[in-house]
């Protein structure tokens, strides 16, 4: 029973029916009808108009999204714990050629607006230090915390203020809106992102994660960014097509619901022992490594996550019996 | 009818079931139980201890594997008609941080040792001068030209003896493979090849190409940029699978034996037309821009490559009647 | 008697002299006196507002000018024998992250507007070839060809009509200036000129280039770049005074005159020998390997320019009776 | 009376002389004589075969080092508060194409070998955490504290352990060196350092930082990067001018303890002001706003430096006359 990664999961029944459709011949690269429709699809989403681009990772979506707002002499503050600083092995500083990741601090990973102003209140405006040129969240945090409309607002603002790019790593956007329960504009571009990493591997999705841009003239130079890093896949039908099933009667959402309950079945059990609210998929506890080798004696595998503690992440289709058992064996350690 | 490119065609049969029986849990990234037997499935068909890579696209491989024997002050000869010249917006420099490609000429854009040694004789060793560190060929060339063992053995004595890296973009590597009737091993690492991006994905692939290193040594900081390029996939077990699918009873070769039969017999019909030898899947002739327009008109699909000129291109699985169709055709202009 | 190259030639009394004279406190990199007078001076002289910047090389001015116009994605086309494709070691792609080189033909390293707009229609509009970005002249050619204002407007237009940067590596400006007999600004920025390479150390600086932005904007993010490369030189004072002397009373101007009548007076005593019309301070001619031994036994030296061919420079000071030497001893060959 | 930096300092009389005694031709860039002494003068020093290369900058020097240790994949262990971190621009990134500085913690800017070692073991090591590769220190800090040769040690300790290369920036090397009492080979590689920025310009140079390479394999590399950035200057002999006028002597030593005695005349005046010890020529005292006020109404000119904080830097000729009335000064606060 497997408690790892949401990365490791299987792909939901739509997805693989709707690449099994799309396997006909078609116009090479995002040529073909399916990518065609993207920027409708997400538009349509997002009640806005969108540039989408699909791309094989998530970690490529991060970075292309940075190298379209950042130079490579300048910087992008985010939070200390961020994936894209610690778990992309250097990605955004290779797109973007060098620019800096400056760091804040934030309970759970969560980036606040006073943080991040206090972090540029302190940057030398002279060409001897990196000049910041966009924010970055990750939205659900790396510990599994939703940020509110109220919260992404006050960093849009922070954002404005100097003239920066915002970006969201949505690798876990759909846990993310589901927990919060608003319109997806809500949380992004009318609060002030510009462009959005949306995660559909972590929800059910197979090899395409979407690039969204909020402002659609930041896509042209990506298109070539893209390309040049080998991200235009040939047959990117595929990867169109898995992203459109995943938008169909929102099942994207449905999927996030879905891992989100699990997770906070978890969550009730663990009590005390938990590290972080629970807001999303992933749970955080407290666990001696005596108590995480009882739980992995009980065929129950997960990281760990710094000394006595856990990581837990349920996924779209774990199933019921997995995450009943999983919680009874928490609450009787 | 289209014979535009078969980077456009379907996938296999053989692929697609291999992609469905994939989809269960396993580890994510490159630590399921079907990515570990790549190393073991190339070195078999190679014949010696390979280091093999799943990336998502050709374009990635080639960079990838310049990457690995050039540093940024290097440079890579090539034939002036190398896809990494033309067609991939720059990857081998975004990949290799600046590096620069040196053309070379050879009739069909197949590059002769002559040629090579001769524009490495004109650099002076200097600091000056970007020194070259590898040699690139492509096989089956651009214009769909297969290198005999000894070719490629001619070329890889001239990087021997000056101690380049030897790269081959075998994005038609099956087709040339096809053609030759030799086994992979000799025109590969016994001819001199450190590094093959052995494609998958025009022969019938979805969304994996091999980066295969027959100096597995190349492959260790290559794993870094992969991961950074945002080509480490966190379900690779489905780029593995596909691959696995594919060469499982020699599938690959098949594939490329039937779109060569298929070019062949185009070829045959075309006669005087041909601009190149063909050799492989694709077939380059003499058209006048009124006879490509009736060819249109019959409802043929292909590219123009130059004035006067255009590119027919057979896929793995091109209907018979089609190709019979266009044979027709062409045999009545 | 060295005739190999002006980069080795000594500095002029009159830089010395300014140098001497600026060794007092001052504000550290270009916040002093004599820094902050360089925009007033150089756009004295070019007759327009301009932004001017210095560096220690004319490897650095032409990598920062080509990096304020083209993308890491871009390509910057210049002639097959531009110094910044064969003699910078890649600086174009370093400080440009990964750019191309597009090489032009053109009789003595002079790009024509034709090769350039040639080869400009040649480039597909599409993601997967590098786009034009800039265009890039030597002015006095690598083999010592000055432009005229209506070569360098023709070639303009052509930049214009694309909208591309236009960059002159001015390395031996004054040769060219000299030769043409016109106001600076007719060769620049009044026929599209956006950045020159005003090279002062050939003409007798010491470590002092200026890199001179006729469309001040682009000067911005180089001040950045200037940075992060490491040539914003803490006593910049030093660099500036050097070129201010240079601008008193045209000695750039007449240094430059003076080299080029040496080099005219080589020039009548080779005759037929000569490669290329002489238009600065560089004479190419043919000489057999005996021939040029017999000149080196006699005590010039030079360097080897391709088989049969060498090179002889002529310095700002170089001693009237080494010329006349020199001239005398080709003659009698 | 200015107190700002060493960086705007004048050049000492040795090093002009040594400039104008170099205003001869020479061969050009680092073939001429003086320069070919470099390595030879340096070895001398140190004790032992080094590689010494000249740049125009600090900042190039410590980027250069950094590139021959780190790749771009790599990471560099430095203080948070270290002048790579905060004052170049990027430069290390730009230089190593995008290596990342991973900011550990120490009093008064010291990297301690513990704070070094505690970051290193929470790296994982994976593809996905950027791996160290190299460790600098700044000497004497940017705070002005001098390292111990057992403190050097310690952290070279670290790195051998690790596999890491160990970089030194000198930029106030010979304070430190004055400082501490030690031969210069004591903190640099017989303590594990294997490159070290040896500065000269802060010190009454003019344009001339030294890159001391104590593993002379990583020069090589080097020097196409240098050119590559363009920092082999064409007239390279002043550069070596300088830098041998300095070695003369211990002219470079005697300058740093001229100016350190006068910053510990200054330190002695501000007794429980002082932030830090004083080790080389930098003060860092706590001045209320009133105070920093009434010293610049005295005519004393310095930067604030934190809030309630002020620099106060002497350089290798600052008058005793205004040291002492700054002393002075300061004591009657």
């Amino acid at each position: 029973m497997r408690f790892c990664s949401d990365n490791a999961a299987s792909v939901c029944p739509e997805v693989m029916a709707a690449i099994a459709d799309a396997n006909r011949v078609d116009t090479a690269y995002d040529g073909d009808a399916l990518s065609k429709q993207l920027d409708g699809a997400f538009s349509d989403l997002f009640g806005t108009q969108v540039a989408a681009l699909w791309v094989a990772s998530g970690t490529a979506a991060n970075a292309l999204a940075l190298a379209a707002m950042c130079p490579p002499h300048g910087a992008v503050v985010c939070h200390r714990d961020a994936h894209i600083q610690n778990d992309e092995c250097g990605a955004p500083e290779f797109y973007t050629h060098g620019a800096k990741l400056f760091l804040a601090e934030g309970e759970g990973a969560k980036l606040t607006a006073a943080a991040a102003a206090e972090l540029l209140a302190g940057v030398r405006n002279d060409v001897h230090q990196t000049q910041p040129a966009a924010i970055s969240i990750t939205n659900a945090t790396e510990y599994g915390l939703a940020y509110t409309p109220d919260e992404v607002a006050a960093i849009g603002e922070v954002a404005r203020a100097r003239k920066l790019g915002f970006h969201m790593d949505g690798a876990r956007f759909a846990n993310a809106v589901a927990h919060i329960g608003c319109a997806p504009a809500e949380v992004t571009w009318r609060t002030g992102v510009d462009a959005l990493s949306f995660g559909f591997i972590k929800n059910g999705g197979m090899f395409a994660e979407m690039l969204i841009f909020f402002r659609p003239d930041l896509a042209e130079a990506t298109r070539y960014r893209r390309k040049r890093a080998g991200h235009l896949l040939s047959k990117g039908r595929f990867a169109a097509a898995q992203v459109l099933a995943m938008l169909e009667d929102d099942l994207w959402l449905r999927n996030g619901r879905a891992a989100n309950a699990g997770a906070a079945q978890l969550a009730q059990a663990a009590g005390a022992r938990l590290i972080h609210p629970v807001q999303g998929n992933e749970v955080f506890l407290l666990v001696s490594p005596a108590e995480a080798a009882a739980l992995r004696a009980q065929g129950f595998d997960f990281y760990d996550w710094g000394p006595g503690e856990a990581r837990l992440v349920v996924s779209w289709n774990q199933p019921a019996e997995e995450i009943a058992a999983l919680a009874a064996a928490i609450a009787a350690l």
